[in-house]
């Protein structure tokens, strides 16, 4: 089980972790299997989508911002509310296949954590199974 | 495999299941390896968020509510859409790490079994798979 | 890992491939343990729902359109962000028990794989890992 670092820098923003998710695969020698890539944050979550044009990105963030504001008419009182909703609705982890210790990501696809309560420094935690 | 049962009294609410997850890792002995918690159901799902403060599971129940409300201009004539809707937004299932015979789970978090349909008699399924 | 294609005919639709995931469980002979189903795009998505009445998928389809409309106010200009949104509301993979060679589904549950950007012919990989 290792543990990455993720330094965020706005209150709501996304950051590529796929490298350090393919770090790990390679550190750990892994020809075949799995790797569970785990958020341990209730203010935050994990996605794959697209890596190439940063734009996705900001419709990610500003669509779940529509959809989830951050001001409205809820109960808890820390002014974080939206970010555990999105949590829920991104989900608090990734299962992604790995193949010659390499993860089996589509063209497009990168690893992305996501942030609803930044900035902060949070932590992902990666485990690999062999299969 | 192992299956818990989960009683639900309202129509739309929260479940705190890391207890009966937690035993079951216990039960297993399993020192190592990850709990896939799995929902049997299309009209529940299951989530991973705060427990400490029970207002951050009403915003998320009441949240949901707004984005997908229970009437509708619906083609399924069972009267629970929504709860379909819902389920697929949080998925059917939650993957959680376990070292020394315990979840990985953050600080904060709980697993909730989410009820989009209830009062009913749900089950939830728990497979631990030791690394 | 298997790898098997889904043809879509709408821009928009759901496509039931649980019948080709009990397919490979089968022809890999595993008695008991886990099926991973993944989806290496980032215009679509994968759930599990109802697969009895056609209408909840209806009702799924339409309902993800109201919440993310195909027109926006979008940054990127491919002219389907709101199927990259969909596809990290919904998830990237699936994850299924297995036991005596069938899956753990619920009665009404069938797997899901949901098209945001077609028609077109796309990719879905299964791992199955026995336990």
């Amino acid at each position: 089980m290792r543990e990455i670092k993720v330094v965020t820098r706005k209150r709501n923003e996304m950051v590529d972790i796929t490298r350090d998710v393919q770090d790990v695969v390679e550190q750990e020698n892994i020809d075949e299997g799995v790797a569970i890539v785990y958020v341990p944050h209730t203010t935050a979550g994990i996605t794959i989508n697209e890596g190439a044009d940063p734009s996705v990105q900001r419709d990610i963030v500003e669509t779940l911002k529509k959809l989830v504001p951050e001001t409205g008419n809820y109960n808890h009182i820390e002014g974080n509310s939206d970010a555990h909703i999105k949590a829920s609705i991104l989900g608090s982890s990734v299962t992604v296949l790995i193949k010659n210790e390499r993860l089996v990501l589509g063209t497009w696809q990168h690893i992305f954590f996501y942030e609803g309560d930044g900035p902060r420094t949070r932590k992902v935690i990666i485990k690999i199974f062999s299969s």
